[in-house]
């Protein structure tokens, strides 16, 4: 999409800065290699799913600082430092998990290797990108799994920021979600959008002189009219059992679905599969929403629900908003550098990874090794090995697919990463991490 | 800013779905006000600052439907309903409290009226603005209330969307901070930029046969020839004794500032309070940072710092990073309206807010009554009284300022309802709302 809010200033004032010290001493030509990472999982959480990388590639050619930008960046940095930024263009490699895997504390999500000046610029970009997709993309696989096949709309827009409201519908439907309510996911990523009603749609029928029985019946029938008989009714509006009555009458037996947004989600389900039935509207499907989040989902898991409507918890991350990755440097002129003196944790040096799994496909290991040299197999192991780092970007040049069907890989990704959960790692209960992550040394 | 994402599609389908059932029985010409407000606070919070005002104003304009919009639209909407959108304007009225204001639950925030149409549509995005922003600034403002008149930076961009992030930094500079460190809110607000280093930075010049001591002594020295002696030197890359004491033999006894970004923050400050004097660098400023939140931000009033910055838990809107707002018919061609037939909570008719204080300036009350009927003065109470609601919007037209000098407004606002509070709403310990708010009907 065309957007002259040119990705450059989205930025901290601090990489700008950096850049002009490192450009006036010469140091900002060294060769780094930075990392983006999470140290840990969000506090009891299992698994995350790695959200953004297709966000990334998209925002990667409008990292540019136009006429504009530089008359404001003018007024902190000296000449050269503008007439670097006037030309930049990433030049490096970027190497990372695919979008849709899980990852785990320490898994090396994204590397990126180039001169210090073209990597530190990048830093609060990808931050923001993949700690806000991140959290998203996770917290909805949580709800997927929770579902157990049902499907799950996203309708959360109006409870975050509304450009963050179609990253997350994004990172959602990465995650598993059938739909979104949000009409820019649709045009911007192909998100199926869906929607049909609020109460106000309702309460507009409101008149002075007729109850709400019979003025929500003629709201019914006019979009019902609008929208055909498959359309999904709001039947809470008033009360729960006369609205699904309105409902048949005016859509008759065959009306698609029912939405129920508040109450005792459980209980009214199941009195209005009831109703339905005996009203002879035994495929009119059930919809819920109001609150919920996994754990209410998976409470509805023996109740007559045929999908889910989840805004607030998912655009929330639902208790864990930002997803805790750091980009850290790594490595400097093929040298392996880390943040303190202190040797126990070494988390210095340019690192690919590979995943181990038993045979019958359930994971067991996250293993992370110095980039290009992958432990040797059947040493120590006979278990598969999956290697989940993969080029990127070569040159500034992005070498992997970004169309239409990258969003759709994404999801089978996610699929099939929910299912090498070892079964643990399923709980929605908090807990360690669902496998360990091995560090391998030199 | 000129975006060529027009804001229309950032909205649920089902806005426009109601839309085309509404304009086909010729509903949607029915006068309706909408209200937008909040049923309660967050968990335990004592007060909430409205922010958004200024980025709906900036919005309104530019939800429009162009030719490309339509024709993701056409695939689920009839040709009436495609011509009303492509000549959207919003022709109705606004009125709210102002930006900066204070707000309680049940204050009628903004009311929209206007045709049902062109009131309907706008609800995803005024309801993404407002529980975006408002969310921000009401964790900022404890914040700043926390740090007692020491300045706050915002630096919280990498931990949330990088759209999200500029609003972000606007809430907070709303809510006083002093700066951010988003170059983006500069350009695109003025709010004021700020930033020296990473620890990367640092790390930089490592080199396989030197010290970490010598090698950052080297990076303090670039910095500082490139940024001048009025910089702050991040000194808690390897060693803070050995940093502090790099930083000052870089830089000199007039060094700006250091920053402490991670440890134990409050027995770090006093250590290195008493190394800079000791060094005669008595007017070096110690800035913190590193997951504070109001609280640790309150801890560390006793201790010698200068300053803090705040990032994860200001973007995340420390534990509430939505702000519960709904927006909600209330009043159809004049008559009251609303969801329950229960009249147990009534919330209908359009309304207007003021509140009262005492002498002393103190809050007592909010006051919310029927639009255009303020409670008459003297009767029952001759506590001052000041009317919240403003107009903002006439017939589209938006008749409130919107320049510069509106984020300075806003910021006076909150400093003067931060004052006026009482002595229970400033405690940061969760507890009901500060004051009560008394609905008046007519």
């Amino acid at each position: 999409m065309n957007d002259p809010v040119l990705a450059g200033l989205l930025t901290d004032k601090y990489e700008l800065t950096m850049l002009a010290a490192a450009l006036r001493d010469g140091t900002a030509d060294r060769r780094t290699t930075f990392e983006l990472f999470a140290r840990r999982l969000p506090e009891g959480r299992r698994y995350g799913v790695v959200a953004g990388t297709g966000r990334l590639l998209e925002a990667l050619p409008q990292f540019r600082f136009d006429d504009d930008a530089c008359g404001l960046l003018a007024q902190f940095l000296d000449p050269d430092t503008l007439g670097y930024l006037r030309d930049f263009r990433f030049g490096g490699d970027i190497d990372g998990y695919a979008e849709g895997e899980l990852y785990f504390p320490g898994s090396p999500v994204l590397s990126v290797s180039g001169s210090f000046a073209e990597c530190v610029v990048l830093e609060t970009l990808l931050l923001s990108i993949f700690n806000h997709d991140t959290a998203i993309a996770s917290a909805a696989a949580r709800m997927v799994s929770a579902a157990g096949g049902r499907p799950l709309i996203e309708m959360g827009s109006r409870r975050t920021h509304e450009r963050a409201a179609v990253a997350a519908a994004r990172a959602a439907y990465i995650a598993g979600f059938a739909a979104s309510s949000n009409l820019q996911a649709q045009r911007q990523y192909g998100v199926p959008a869906r929607g049909t009603a609020a109460h106000s749609f309702s309460m507009l029928y409101a008149r002075e002189d007729e109850p709400n029985e019979l003025t929500e019946l003629a709201a019914f029938r006019a979009q019902v009219d609008a929208l055909g008989v498959d359309t999904t009714l709001l039947v809470d509006t008033y009360d729960v059992t006369t609205g699904v009555a309105n409902a048949v009458a005016a859509a008759g037996a065959t009306l698609g679905a029912v939405r129920i947004d508040s109450g005792e989600l459980g209980v009214l389900a199941r009195q209005v599969r009831e109703q339905l039935n005996q009203l002879g509207a035994t495929q009119t499907r059930i919809v819920v929403s109001g609150d919920l989040d996994e754990f209410s989902i998976a409470g509805l898991r023996a109740e007559p629900v045929d999908s889910y409507g989840v805004g607030t918890s998912l655009v929330t991350g639902s208790g864990a908003p930002t997803a805790n990755m750091v980009y850290k440097l790594v490595e400097v002129e093929g040298m392996a550098v880390q943040k303190r003196s202190s040797h126990k944790e070494s988390r210095g040096g340019h690192k690919d990874a590979g995943r181990r799994s038993r045979l019958t496909g359930t994971i067991t290991e996250e293993v992370v090794y110095p980039a290009g040299r992958p432990p040797a197999t059947g040493l120590g192991s006979d278990e598969p090995f999956r290697a989940l780092t993969t080029p990127l970007v070569r040159g500034g040049q992005i070498v992997t697919d970004t169309g239409a069907g990258a969003l759709a890989a994404a999801r089978v990704l996610v699929a099939s990463g929910l299912r090498s959960l070892p079964w643990e790692g399923l709980k929605l209960a908090p807990g360690e991490p669902a496998i360990p992550t091995v560090q391998i040394r030199v």
